[in-house]
Parts: structure tokens; sequence; C-alpha cells
């Protein structure tokens, strides 16, 4: 899948619409697509979780919402059971050359990672480099031990391309991850 | 704990307001706090999950909900990670004096109870019987079990008390339903 370079504002474009409304959330549609696909086959269960909000007025009556806004979350995105295992990641996509920005996430989802990291569960990124048409699978711990030894305001393409792991797309599961998670943590997955 | 017996419209009840309005919300404060003593301890990290809303009116420029409904949960509403595990719960109290209800569930919640128990995972609901000022984990395979043999409206009190294990309450953790998880599934944890 191949996207136009360079940086574009969503909201205002209209000339191209269908093409670039596609772009912030192809990533989330591929994930969710595999993980339905996961699923069905019983093979995982691995859900995004809702997006948590604050209601500021609530008509009891007709049980609606009438005003509310959305709260930063505290958690990944994803998380769910795979091989008796407890699965957790946050998946982003960026338009940026130099890597992946970490004003894209927050201080409490990195201390979430390093908190099931050190626990014992399986957590990583997944990035998806649109410049370089690219998605990474980035170990949990690798991530945290980058950012903890480097002032860095990205996580650079050269972390991916080395110790990140690439995921090939394809038809049925799109994206499928979990082949690589059997691949980095096969040994305590078979316990 | 005690509350009193009976039947209570929690909503139009004004008299014993202090009472009354923590009903509903007691178990799920219990768990909450438990949830944080967990977490504040590196002992597991267990989250209940946002419930999922429909977004109808959506003001980008304040980037504000205008109109929501909510939707109903399709997975069970607490999940997350205790000893390398993927542990997965539904947590609900009732003033029944029969047992839990079973229209307090959902299918696709019990489906999703089923699927986790199938894969490997550790799943269970957390039922607090206000009649009795009991609070119960109820492993999902003896759930499963009793829903799939029997024609019920309810789980019945006898199975709560013959097949459920019953969750002490104390001061910190207010509810140690881990301390339960670990005598019936102490095996695999260790694994």
């Amino acid at each position: 899948m191949k996207y136009p370079k360079g940086t574009v504002n969503i909201c205002n474009n209209t000339k191209n619409n269908t093409v670039f409304s596609n772009r912030g959330m192809s990533l989330e549609k591929d994930i969710n697509s595999t993980n339905k696909y996961y699923s069905d086959n019983s093979i995982a269960f691995i859900y995004k979780k809702p997006t948590p909000i604050k209601i500021l007025e609530f008509d009891r009556k007709t049980v609606t919402i009438k005003k509310a806004v959305f709260e930063a979350p505290s958690t990944t995105d994803y998380n769910g059971l795979y091989r008796g295992r407890y699965i957790d990641f946050e998946a982003k996509e960026t338009d940026s050359k130099e890597g992946f920005p970490l004003i894209n996430i927050h201080k409490h989802q990195i201390n979430h990672i390093r908190n099931i990291v050190k626990c014992g569960g399986i957590a990583f990124l997944i990035i998806r480099l649109n410049s370089y048409s690219k998605t990474f699978v980035l170990e949990g711990n690798v991530f945290i031990d980058y950012i903890d030894n480097n002032l860095c305001k990205y996580v650079p393409v050269e972390l991916f391309n080395n110790k990140g792991h690439e995921i090939m797309e394809k038809y049925a599961p799109r994206l499928d991850y979990l082949k690589i998670i059997d691949k980095i943590y096969g040994g305590i997955l078979d316990e």
C-alpha cells in the first residue's frame, strides 16, 4: 500500500478526500480486520479498547449523553489473549521520515508498557512508517531501553530497521503480527 | 458491609439516599480500589474497560461530543495481566435472593467468556449477592457448564455455595480476588 509522501492536513483536505481521509485510520482498520480474523479462527482474542470519555451532561429520560469530551487513555489501545498469555500493544502510524515522534504517545501509556514488560506480559508497539510504506513490531523492552537511554523526540528509523520486526502485509490476515510474536516470544508461549 | 434486604428502586429512592445510591456502584468501587492496590504494588495490571459509546453528533471545532448513546459491550468489563497470564472477568451485583439473573449478562459477553476459557485464558465472574452480603468468584468453565446444561433464568445461589469461591472483604486490598485465583489456577500460574 503506497501513500503520497509529505505532511497533509487531513481535516482541511477536500480535494483527494478518498485517499487522505483513510490515512489516519488505515493501520487501525488493518489491525481490526486482523484481530477479527484471529477471533473468527479462535487463534487469539484481542480487542481495541473504547476511547475513554468524560460525560459532562447526561439525559436520564432518554438515556442519552448530551455533552462529553475525550479523555487521554491511561493504557494502550489493544489487549487480549494469545496462547494463554497476556498481549498488550499500542498502534500508531506516522508520516515522519525521522521515525516515530514520541509526542504521539502519552507518558502514562509508556509507563503502562513498562509495567507490562516488568510483570511478564507481552507488550509491544505496532508502528507504521507511511513514508517508507513499512509496518514494524517493536518489542516493549527495546522501546523502553531506547527512551531510557536517549534524550530524543523520536524513535529513529534506524532502530526500527535494526531491532524492529517488519510485518509483511498479505490478504488474510491483513497484518499477521502474531507470526512475529511467535518468533520473538516462542519460548515463553510454549510454557 | 450489610445492606437492607429486599428490592429497592435505586433511582426513585430519596429517603436513605446515602445508603441506596451507593448500592449499584459499590462492587465496582471495591474492584477498582483493589485493582489500584494491585497496580500500585506491581502485583497485577487489571483495568476496567471504558463503556463503548456510539457518537451521533460531534463538534470538530470544540472537539466535543454533542450527542451519544451507550452501546452494549461485546466483551467483559475487566481484563489484564497477572503473573504473565491473561485475566478476564465480568463483575455484577444483584439484590435477587434466587441467585444471579442471567438477564444481567449479554449473550456476546457469555460467548466471550466461552472463548477465553477455550483458549487458555483465566476467565471468571465476580458476583455480589446483596441479599446475602456475600461476594463470589465463579470460574468461567463452571458458569459455562451450568448454563449449557440447564434451562434457567438464574445462576442459583446453590451453585455459588457449592462451586463458587467466597471473597472475604478486608481493608486493603478491599476484595482480594487474586488470592482465590492463586488457589484455583495456581498450577498454570507457576508455569
